[in-house]
């Protein structure tokens, strides 16, 4: 981080025409985004999506209300245009890529999909890692790759959305492997499972923290057993956007657990990401408290693919906006507080 | 309030392709936004921001951290595009006007600025009525013309501003009078007082409410008693708003003590009212419980002019954009959920 790019913006902000403070968290995010990016008037006309997909093994295990095929499903519902995400990006102007890393349901080649298929899917994680040493190193690098695409499109910001059906339980069982919760407190009804559902999912959360006891202590070993291949990829994008000092806007459940992986991985990590919104995933706060972070909105969103962050993109951007934008009271000949 | 609108946009939004009710309060202000226009898919492309200035007798008793020159230096502020509201109006595409109501220093004819000057400021109200008859039904009359500008340029949605030093004290004492609240639960730093002010404050809002005690029963007249040049047009603005069957976001503290006069004037306004933001203003919170209230953003905001509606509109725009240009399941060809 640049403090004095962040002292200038501090300063800046204290001779704008408003009462010190009165902008509350959009005063604190121009400072922070400020000191990001080494420059007292901070920009983010730029802003790249990364979208990653892959299938989950432990889907055998009965853990989602939606059928594994919509993985593949909704990889070309991203780039024809029609999931949330598409919409939320196209409105923004923001650029759009999807990395297709594995689905059972193989949608082919498609314009805006970048095909990285490591294996139609992770491997069951209740009985043996998700990944092999070789597909996670493949699976972070994919993360790398698209920061570095970001950086070189001249993006200002990243951010990493995630599709998978069955992800919520990878991303629960990762976030109590390295936290070592109990699997109640991270297991949720995910894109709509019942009780009875919740409580099956945290006892299958359960049965692979006990398959791989002894072996969490390493955050990448447990990101490599407990994770899935997007999640490896976003923790792959999280630390390479640290190593570029780009700053990242971190969506919900499933990319603050990857966020977390990264954070134990390479603790400068936490330096670079801002967080974006209060998933309704009920596991999401722990998460959030266990990173010290304040998210921006609390919508009751639980949807994925980055959408949370998109959707907080636009007070991020007008943060800036009044920070570059407004008058000092010497510019407009507006009189000071007294004393 | 168009009930098949918004019965078509609840059953649109359970086809699109996302876990049923993944989109939280997006969803919801969608099904919202349908049934105030009268569409199954709302539209907000155009909207209008009127920021209502006036000044306040009772700065006589000493209840800014601003001085008084500080409301026609903000508007000439506003004019020249360099206050928050100007910056939010402009980075938005949205219309921005201004209406001088009156002001102790007088601001002069302005670009964008609309002279309706009542008189200088309004009666010190811990010794008489903030307005006169003929001033209140003026400064209503202001909020209505604000209103059927709006609707005539084809504005989808109105958002009333407001400037003027003092006016915390001003929507205190209203809301006060309004509600039966005592003053200590009501009175706040406003733009910066410290505890010492805060307690200043309170009691001479406490004494505003023993002067006009026994005359507060009709909404109309503790607006007329306890409120401001600019808080009259934008109770008047609320309800030409339910009248015309146009959306109103609301703002902070201030415009939210307006609205509840507005509310307690003519209940059905209550239907046509979406809440911004939760400001930092203590009092503010006990208004939006009294409205039924949530808001959508929290972020410390306490700067008044319209800026926490203006923040919190492309949250709206956003949810438009999501629930007109998303596929359905059929249309993607996406597998729903089991069951």
């Amino acid at each position: 981080l640049h403090r004095p790019a962040g002292e200038a913006a501090a300063r800046r902000q204290a001779q704008l025409t408003k009462p010190p403070g009165a902008l509350g968290r959009l005063e604190a995010i121009a400072i922070q985004l400020a000191s990001m990016q080494g420059r007292e008037r901070p920009a983010l006309e730029r802003a790249q999506i990364t979208v990653f997909a892959g299938d989950h093994g432990v889907m055998a295990e009965g853990v989602s209300a939606f059928p594994q095929a919509v993985t593949g499903e909704m990889v070309k519902n991203f780039a024809r245009g029609g999931a949330a995400i598409s919409v939320l990006a196209r409105e923004q102007g923001v650029r759009l890529e999807v990395v297709d890393l594995g689905t059972v349901n193989d949608p082919g080649p498609l314009d805006g999909v970048i095909r990285l298929r490591l294996a139609p899917s992770t491997a069951n994680f209740t009985s043996a890692p998700a990944m092999t040493e070789s597909q996670f190193e493949q699976a972070l690098a994919a993360g790398r790759a698209a920061v570095a695409r970001a950086a070189g499109a001249g993006a200002q910001l990243f951010i990493a959305g995630e599709m998978g059906i069955g992800n919520t339980t990878a991303a629960a069982a990762l976030a109590c492997g390295l936290i070592g919760l109990p699997a109640q407190l991270m297991a949720g009804p995910g894109t709509g499972l019942d009780a009875e559902g919740v409580a099956r999912k945290a006892a299958v959360i359960d049965r692979a923290l006990a398959c791989h006891a002894g072996q969490l202590a390493e955050p990448a070993e447990a990101l490599r057993r407990l994770g899935g291949f997007e999640l490896a990829a976003i923790a792959g994008a999280c630390i390479a956007c640290a190593q570029k000092g780009l700053p990242m806007l971190v969506d919900g459940f499933i990319v603050t657990a990857a966020a977390l992986a990264a954070v134990r991985m390479q603790p400068t990590v936490r330096d670079w990401l801002l967080f974006a919104h209060a998933s309704a995933e009920p596991g999401h706060g722990h998460l959030l408290q266990m990173l010290g972070a304040q998210p921006l909105i609390d919508l009751n969103l639980r949807l994925g693919e980055g959408s949370g962050a998109a959707v907080a993109l636009p007070l991020l951007r007008l943060a800036c906006a009044l920070h570059n934008g407004m008058a000092t009271f010497a510019e407009a000949g507006v009189s000071e507080k007294h004393g």
